[in-house]
């Protein structure tokens, strides 16, 4: 697939940056059919709820995915840092916080609430990717657990388009059920801009780079695989698995 | 989606295995399309291939499973029954066991076999189930990692479907090719009364019954993720990941 690397070059920091940022164009789930569909307004509800049932379990894992990096992070002031992310995930209080933002997203919808928390209906596939990202932190090195966040780079293009897309062609959809996404917009590229820095700042040599480009990678394929999941179960063919969410309309 | 459990009141061995049963008749992966198309003779060969390419990653993966699920065993008559599994795959010598059998399938499909064992090409879905199974039998109870095998149960009736579908309709497809499901004809039968029999006799509580219905449960959720992901990416609507195996033809 690749051709071979030698691994005595260093890539300049230039260099680097614009191979991240290749992985971003070629493989952030920007690009899954299955966003064209629900930005496009070509979804109908009963689609849009299976997709914020499943995205939910990645937005209530991603807290303790940071919990996770965290642990792992020696150097309070890096703790203190990434704190920030588990913050503006749990809140500061019950009802402030993105998990919370995602409940206005699912309650706008018309899901039950203890349905969405109880994770049940989700597609297996989204469980064993999320689970998949929870465990690459585990197991790879501090820097892969770090970088891994990269796909954040990406994501206020999509969220942009998502949230103009979604107000315009959904007459399910208000202002108040997109708050999740209008408040990342300020949150994420903060967080990018840091992660980015750590990653040209950390990555010594070439073979550490290529660790960071490969655990970009494997984010982007953890988001991409999620849509594929939910492209086949509720679209085309629409083949539901045993147990998995049946949408009523 | 289930009515509530009483955890005070016990299955009897013969409503359990019922229960246990009822989950391969309803969950088991025989019944998913991508299995009726495969053994109906309604896949080209670059199907075949990827299906093929993909489940190897699952093949290399059981001996690793088996080798966890035997690390959690304190007694060795456990781990000398369950090492059976091991040597089945791995075989007692480099050219005799399960892997080994598994390329003489890709090899007779055309597939490079350093290919093959890099698993450069697989669905990032592949990968994320199948290592799902891995750390199931790490971070369960030993009776639910033991319990997550009794998918066996269902096997030889698919592997029977299996062997005579594919003779029968694919011209790339003979005798020799299909060595490793005929080896698994009479190796999985007694795996599999091994570990009902242990089910029955192991699970003391209802909290227990029910874990080890889970257990089955999440199993066929594996495998059933895996064939999700070659439907969608290879059949309907082929939709191909960045980065996966592109069949030529």
């Amino acid at each position: 697939m690749s051709e071979a690397i030698d691994y005595n070059k260093l890539l300049t920091k230039g260099e680097f940056e614009l191979r991240l940022r290749n992985i971003g164009e070629t493989r952030y789930h920007n690009l899954h059919p299955f966003h064209k569909l629900l930005h496009g307004g070509k979804l109908n509800k009963g689609q849009v709820q299976a997709w914020a049932l499943n995205r939910y379990y990645y937005q209530c894992s991603i807290p303790i995915k940071d919990s996770v990096v965290m642990s792992r992070m020696k150097d309070p002031e890096l703790r203190r840092i990434w704190r920030k992310r588990i913050i503006d995930h749990d809140g500061e209080s019950e009802d402030t916080g993105g998990i919370e933002r995602w409940y206005k997203l699912t309650d706008g919808l018309g899901l039950d609430r203890e349905y969405v928390k109880s994770t049940d209906g989700i597609l297996s596939t989204t469980r064993f990717a999320v689970d998949a990202y929870v465990n690459f932190v585990k197991e790879k090195s501090l820097l892969e657990s770090i970088t891994s966040s990269l796909t954040e780079l990406f994501a206020p293009g999509i969220h942009k388009e998502r949230i103009s897309g979604m107000l315009e062609n959904y007459d399910f959809i208000n202002d108040d059920i997109m708050a999740y996404f209008k408040k990342r917009l300020s949150q994420a590229p903060d967080d990018a801009k840091y992660v980015l820095d750590y990653a040209l700042e950390h990555a010594k040599t070439r073979q550490e780079q290529e660790d960071v480009c490969n655990a970009l990678t494997f984010k982007t394929q953890v988001l991409w695989s999620m849509l594929d999941a939910l492209h086949f179960s509720y679209h085309d063919p629409g083949i539901i698995p045993p147990g998995a969410f049946k949408p009523k309309e």
